[in-house]
């Protein structure tokens, strides 16, 4: 099929199933949704004059990481050194880890990672500092680290710009370490408190000699904003591939922009105002995002998913002008398509109402 | 070492890992206590009278299942054609599915698993009966069904004893399917609601000459009462081999009989309330079963975990006498241990401290 980017077609898992016999719970995803996401957020990129550098946490698959970066992007990020592991396995070789990393094993195989790819690891205190020096030392490989600046979402990071100064010159100064500049997280909604935290930490970044080659930031909710945006030189947005109902109620996507639904059918109807199907925590995650109802139906919006248990998803239909029957095979609009993906092996890729394979979630479980 | 299983000691996979060294975030099931979890409950279930078919969902493995058997299990509990089939691969052969099954792919693989080992099912409409006896009679298989039971829960089941009778006798004139009873999962403190419609679905069965073989009940919370067990010959719990923070907070565990903990990593303090673990809704789920926080930190169990990202714990350490450090390995309890198993391919298996080696999550992911 010419719609396919040849990039998931060649890891495509043949199917003995059609759309009509797949079991459910089912991920599906449609390919040219998805692969339309890629191309305009890259373009996004492009235009505003960002480096593109995919999360991959997202979708999990070497064949999206690899597609991302024939569109354009810079590299990837990832938020484990798992999910590294599986994409430099695959070729990738430009990878941003965003999460601190500790602990001996972990940094042995950052280390290996380290000589096997360009990395680029966060930092937000000299103990994590000098723990990744030591590890590029013993293992002889060069790391780059960005120092996390807290800009106002209250995670990790620093907030002081001398702080973060500090910190970027231990960089600068260890062995085996090159500093590659700053990165944040920002709050949703308070980019320009993000721009004032960068720049005052660029300004003094440079005022002690210290050059700043990235200013790397992200998040979904404000990803098409150009508030902000002055200081920052890259972007890491990773729910836009398959975009979800947050996205959609945050106004960051429509709902023709969603490529991933899950698969259910209805098994019973106990009462008038009763369904269930069989997706439940184990397929749609319990994650709300401050929505109501544990996701949308496609076929029948009025619905409300009230309850999930791990095998069951509780629906009240009562609104429903045609209410759903036992039998009936549904789409549900998850919430957070990050974590459903992390669920399921594989994912099952449709176009033009057809089912053309799975793709694997090669990183899954990757959560160390 | 003697105080583990030898069905568990098979199927350990090796490790080049101590407890100290080992990646987080990272499952931990204490196996002492998951066993000595195993050989309460079955005691309990033997003085009371009671059939012991474990739910197999919590744990999701085979040398856990096995071992229930062993203990004197009448039969294993699965919510998934998947989980049957894993179960029935490794020579499992006395299965109860408890969800209701629908769609020509999965009702054939339910057909080809009535083939190889005693399959019971549910049903509580006569489409989804019809629908089985199609299957048994396509495979020249046996199917039994039990009619599923709404008890109070307000989830799948019919209320009315008429109805219940009319799809038994439905059952049992149903070609390749036999008539195995009521099933039910009862709502938490309703047990004598739930015995009351039991009690009146029996009579109503007897009174038109079906009889009732089985009357199987479940759930975990009230799993140690015997109130409303009168009517009830088997009982379904799964999450006992375990337990976690909400069985606790029932009254139905107590910390010492909780066999999960995620080991996760300090790797950020930024502020002096506030420090950040690498556990987040890809290692603890999201789910809050009513608790406030998303788990409990064992080590410092004044702390709350606010707030959870992908890959990132938020912890308000501000009423700890001695707050953690960046690089301190910490203990989660979660809150519901059933989900949690269920994101990991594999788990940790500890005893005295000890690492012992990795159990394979065999069902993991098994949701169709």
């Amino acid at each position: 099929m010419t719609d396919l980017p040849d990039i998931v077609q060649k890891r495509l898992l043949p199917l003995e199933r059609t759309l009509d016999t797949l079991e459910t719970p089912a991920v599906l995803i449609d390919v040219q949704i998805a692969d339309a996401n890629l191309v305009r957020w890259q373009a996004r990129c492009d235009r505003a004059g960002l480096a593109n550098r995919p999360h991959i946490k997202t979708h999990r698959s070497v064949a999206w990481a690899q597609r991302q970066l024939e569109l354009g992007a810079k590299g990837i990020t990832v938020q484990t050194v798992g999910e590294a592991e599986v994409m430099v396995d695959a070729g990738i070789n430009d990878i941003f880890l965003t999460t601190i990393v500790l602990g001996p094993a972990k940094l042995a195989r950052l280390g290996a990672l380290a000589r096997r790819c360009c990395l680029a690891v966060v930092a937000d205190s000299a103990q994590v500092v000098d723990a990744i020096a030591t590890t590029a030392r013993q293992t002889d490989a060069q790391i780059t680290v960005l120092v996390e600046c807290d800009t106002g979402a209250g995670r990790c990071g620093l907030t002081d710009p001398v702080a973060i100064v500090t910190l970027a010159q231990r960089i600068a100064g260890s062995q085996g370490l090159r500093f590659g500049g700053l990165m944040t997280y920002p709050a949703a909604g308070k980019r320009q408190d993000s721009a004032g935290v960068l720049n005052a930490s660029i300004a003094a970044c440079q005022a002690a000699g210290v050059p700043v080659p990235v200013v790397s930031s992200g998040g979904s909710p404000d990803m098409w904003s150009d508030e902000g945006l002055e200081p920052v030189t890259e972007y890491r947005a990773g729910t836009y591939i398959y975009n979800d109902r947050a996205l959609v109620s945050y106004g960051a996507a429509t709902l023709d922009q969603c490529a991933m639904t899950v698969l259910a059918t209805v098994v019973s109807r106990p009462t008038a105002d009763r369904a269930i199907i069989d997706a439940g925590s184990k397929a749609l995650t319990s994650d709300l995002l401050g929505l109501d109802g544990y996701g949308m139906v496609i076929e029948h919006p009025e619905a409300r998913i009230y309850q999930l248990n791990e095998e069951h998803g509780l629906l009240d239909v009562s609104r429903c002008a045609a209410p759903p029957a036992i039998g009936d095979r549904i789409h549900v609009l998850p919430n957070h398509t990050c974590v459903v993906a992390n669920l399921f092996d594989r994912l099952y890729v449709v176009a033009g109402g057809q089912l053309l394979g799975a793709l694997p979630v090669d990183a899954r479980g990757r959560s160390g």
